[in-house]
């Protein structure tokens, strides 16, 4: 199976990868970084640490946070957009590209040797 | 700076990917494991480990060893190949797509809040 895991970098940053963009996602549809959280299994510290970044690696911040919750700003929401886009676009290609790879690859390795 | 890293599973481990690309090369170059590791920088155990990975993950060996040293096998030559054809075919999808997201990304972070 072929995985393709695009990112980018901030410095020695990561500013989005897939696991930021689904926590974007999850902040979009749950209204909060805890709930978001909740929903993918993550730390609320954890969660928080990944929207610091992402709010320091931008030319805006992507959520923003008050007493109410926290939402996708403008940016925020372009930002997972075009993500998807090239993650998108690229599996297209990697897919296609990949398909005489694929053909030799075993489902499970062989068992390792004593 | 938009990075596309590439594996290709083979049930849970990975088949072929940048580092094991890498080795690859380094082994066709040096003709050994050893000398392979040297020139990346690897242990000698950690290059045999992902060797014995890779020669289990695919229909073939990529891989093979005699006493005079290493080298590809027909199907390892075949194998990347073809990695670095998707690399390279995906890089390039990758970099257009991802213009768009790429002008919005600070070269820097922003200092962490106290």
């Amino acid at each position: 199976m072929l995985k393709i895991k695009i990112q980018i970098y901030c410095g020695d940053q990561i500013a989005m990868g897939p696991g930021k963009a689904d926590l974007l996602d999850a902040i979009a549809s749950e209204g909060s970084i805890s709930a978001a959280g909740r929903k993918l299994g993550m730390s609320y510290r954890r969660c928080w640490l990944l929207v610091d970044v992402m709010n320091r690696c931008w030319d805006a911040p992507l959520v923003a946070t008050s007493t109410e919750g926290a939402t996708l700003t403008g940016r925020g929401v372009e930002v997972l957009r075009d993500y998807r886009a090239v993650q998108k676009l690229v599996g297209s290609a990697g897919a296609k590209a990949g398909q005489a790879l694929e053909q030799h690859v075993r489902a499970e390795p062989l068992a390792a040797q004593e």
